[in-house]
């Protein structure tokens, strides 16, 4: 039905393009702009324009000079028609931001000879049409293939699934499915943007899933942000899928809502901006302190920020042996007998400052070894990290601007690792959560465990090898298949003792 | 990560083979069986039998024939290893049921010089490890395609979708995407299996929807049998989709759930059982009316159960101009002054028996033109149908035995359908619903209405042009292409003239 389908994004995207390493513009700009545009161009920022260019050969020459004197970056020139009297070309490039973009097409409308016309915006173009398909696995191209696959031959199968509920894992997509459920209270950084625009990381999330472990996922976006509606409703949606994927909700309702559907389905539930995070960051700590040659159990490490990310970063932290954590959020350090807490911050109190610590940011960083931030843009300055011990490791991970500025860090640190792409030791959850769900349905989990979280960090910091690793090689590429596997072989192989662990422990003989 | 992925499904398929017509079982055995095993073998009950055979060259067609002898069908023999003292062979038959496959089996073991090995089933091997996978319709193999897919790219697009909520449908996969939603309690005629055992059903819907009209389907299966809880739980979760496709939910319940969620919801919700069987039923009616040179608003039709598809039948029959209708149910002919009544019942009868006719179904079909079964296996003996007018057309359509003996009745009818793939005119539901969505999706349609059902209806009946038409022949195959086109292309113009109708019916200057 070509005719009704949904038109083909037919936008050139450089496939084979490797990603350009480049330096922040702070570096490279002599004199400091008073007001920063943004520090580098790349291609979610990327727009591709047409333009008609008279005869003169010169033309396309001009029309690269323009792109670059405005500060962007040409990634494709193609010409789409010759004429005797000139060219039509589609330049494509990428810009710093909105703004920077506009500008560019501004000083291209100047060019002698060019005429400008449809401007596209290459992120817009791949989003058109949404980013998902759903794929049929089995032919349906005779009589007999339908007899098969749907009536009357599935009737069998339904059937047997009445008769041993055990094999809907093994007969039906639920062994390779898992949802990505949102409320959409707080996506990305952008705050409570409800259902429908969530979707798009949704989707994004769920062909991350594909892309890095084959794993059937399909976004859940929730109209409603009521915790019981929410609860329930998963739920009610349950059977199709071997694992919930939770994210962008927003704390302090997440909390509840995991905790919740822990309790009743017999899958496993992963609030991914909690526990990929804290995955993440003990992986990338574990190779840090092996960079500066310190110990997890004897570091001071100071995590500000108590929101979902800080409190699952603490609690995978203790887990991993870590005794001495301070946490600070805006009430200033937390403490268990600061009757100003939230409950769910009291919590985080009584397992964390055994010391009774008061004060702010500035006084938990005296003398720490490691910090961490999950909390908001540039809460600190960079000078501020000088009180720190010996061998720092900083970790700015607020997005999508630092807790403090990672380049200005730098003369405060041994190791610095934050959310930024063009930075060394990028922080990246995709390094985490396909291979988490992979192992998890593997081995058919029916529960999520700490032990199954420090595994997962554990393999994903070991794919690091000794040879391989620096200060700006703590984390690995998430385009390296190994971190992957790793990954899911680390989670599944938990998984597995956990079941036969608990299956001893039912057997009355032992 | 091919090392963890669920196992691909090796089994071969014979794709090419075409489906072999079949005459039914009791017009070719001579004696009728007292326990008739089934009408014919199929491939839904195909089984694939590994053998090992000695190195006389008769072996191949001893096997033949011990296949042939116990009533099965021989469909494919592959050698899989030949040795100097004998083959493995896989011979894939097609049997009756699953009794008479392992007759084949026991008749097999007898054959001289022939060892069986492992059996097969083949319709359970297709549905290893589900019929459904998700694919990225956008590349992930460098950074750049990362940020444009995923952060930082996707947040504008989520701001833009904040600004702008129209563009969900454009930005998003919502524009082509349906859930396929069922609670389990009335799984094909098998009653109330539950959500887990429905899966394989709507996988296979959701792959149906795909193959013929390219629509991105999911199903849902809701662990709730309760109306306020499915009404609840669908409406959260309809953001991402285009539209809701109801299946296999039991009646009466199927009409509120429908009802309610048609007010509450801004996308279209249709109930295949019901709305799908109605405009296949009715583009097969108006061909037999074709055929016995009858008008659909002067004839007398009697349709047999009241359940979700006789309701939706008939609903649509009246749209269609239809005068003379009785309903009958276990009950009797429904009639307004019977008090027994339910209140769903009680309503079509308002609507149809305008005589408040009382009495069985055999004084329903005194003088009828039309009768339509939707009710139970063999209500009727076929010789029961000889009360009816002359070019009487019989569609006994329950499923899986029909409500009258198809093949009985042909002395007493001059066009008969049936829901048997075997005989010719099956009426089959995947003959509308895919086209029906694609043409509310194209349209961006936010409801359905009985104009694009009948428009449907009548689209569908027109592909079958005067020189095909005759009694053998009043219902096009699902694999025409221009079925899915014509009933898309229909459904979507009715729907932009109601849009525009209800545009201009708001605009005070009309």
């Amino acid at each position: 039905m070509a005719d009704t389908a949904p038109p083909p994004i037919a936008v050139p995207v450089p496939d084979g393009t490797p990603a350009v390493p480049l330096e922040p513009l702070a570096e490279r700009a002599p004199e400091p702009a008073p007001v920063p545009r943004g520090l580098v161009t790349g291609a979610s920022y990327s727009i591709t324009v047409r333009l008609t260019a008279d005869g003169d050969p010169a033309s396309i020459g001009r029309i690269a000079t323009a792109v670059g004197d405005s500060g962007g970056a040409v990634t494709a020139i193609d010409v789409v028609d010759s004429r005797p009297d000139g060219l039509v070309v589609d330049v494509t490039c990428s810009a710093a931001d909105g703004t920077h973009a506009q500008e560019i097409v501004e000083l291209l409308r100047t060019v002698e000879g060019v005429t400008v016309g449809k401007v596209s915006d290459r992120t817009f173009l791949l989003h058109l049409g949404g980013k998902l398909a759903v794929a049929s696995r089995v032919p349906l191209k005779t009589r007999d293939d339908m007899s098969m696959a749907y009536t009357p031959g599935v009737a069998r199968v339904c059937l047997a699934l009445a008769e041993n509920p055990g094999d809907v894992r093994r007969l039906t997509i639920k062994g390779n499915s898992v949802a990505v459920v949102t409320d959409g209270s707080a996506v990305l950084g952008l705050g409570n943007l409800g259902p429908g625009p969530a979707l798009p990381v949704m989707e994004g999330k769920a062909a991350l899933f594909k892309r890095f472990a084959d794993i059937d996922a399909w976004p859940i976006c929730l109209d409603t942000q009521d915790t019981d509606e929410i609860v329930r409703t998963v739920e009610i949606i349950a059977p199709v899928f071997g694992g919930i994927n939770l994210e962008d909700i927003a704390a302090p309702r997440c909390f509840e809502i995991e905790r919740r559907l822990r309790a009743s389905l017999s899958i496993p539930v992963f609030h991914d901006d909690q526990h990929g995070t804290a995955i993440v960051v003990l992986a990338a700590l574990t190779n840090a302190l092996r960079v500066v040659d310190k110990d997890l159990d004897s570091v001071k490490i100071v995590v500000a920020g108590a929101g979902a990310a800080g409190t699952a970063i603490v609690t995978l932290l203790l887990a991993a042996g870590v005794s001495d954590v301070l946490v600070w959020d805006r009430t200033g350090i937390l403490s268990r007998n600061d009757d100003r807490l939230s409950p769910t911050m009291l919590e985080l109190a009584q397992r964390t400052n055994p010391a009774n610590q008061r004060g702010e940011l500035t006084d938990a960083l005296v003398g720490a070894d490691v910090f961490i931030g999950v909390s908001a843009g540039n809460v600190l300055p960079a000078a501020a990290l000088e009180v720190m011990a010996d061998g720092a490791v900083v970790f700015p991970l607020a997005n999508p601007t630092p807790d403090i500025d990672p380049v200005a860090a730098r003369p405060y640190a041994s190791v610095i690792a934050s959310g930024r792409s063009d930075l060394p030791n990028q922080i990246n959850n995709v390094l985490a959560f396909p291979g988490v769900f992979r192992g998890l349905l593997d081995a058919r989990a029916t529960e999520i465990s700490s032990q199954m979280l420090l595994s997962a960090a554990h393999a994903l910091a070991a794919v690091v090898t000794d040879d391989q690793l620096n200060a700006s090689y703590i984390v690995p590429s998430v385009f390296d298949s190994a971190v992957h596997k790793a990954v899911a072989g680390a989670v599944a192989d938990a998984a597995r003792a956990a079941t036969s662990a608990a299956a001893n422990s039912a057997d009355p003989k032992t």
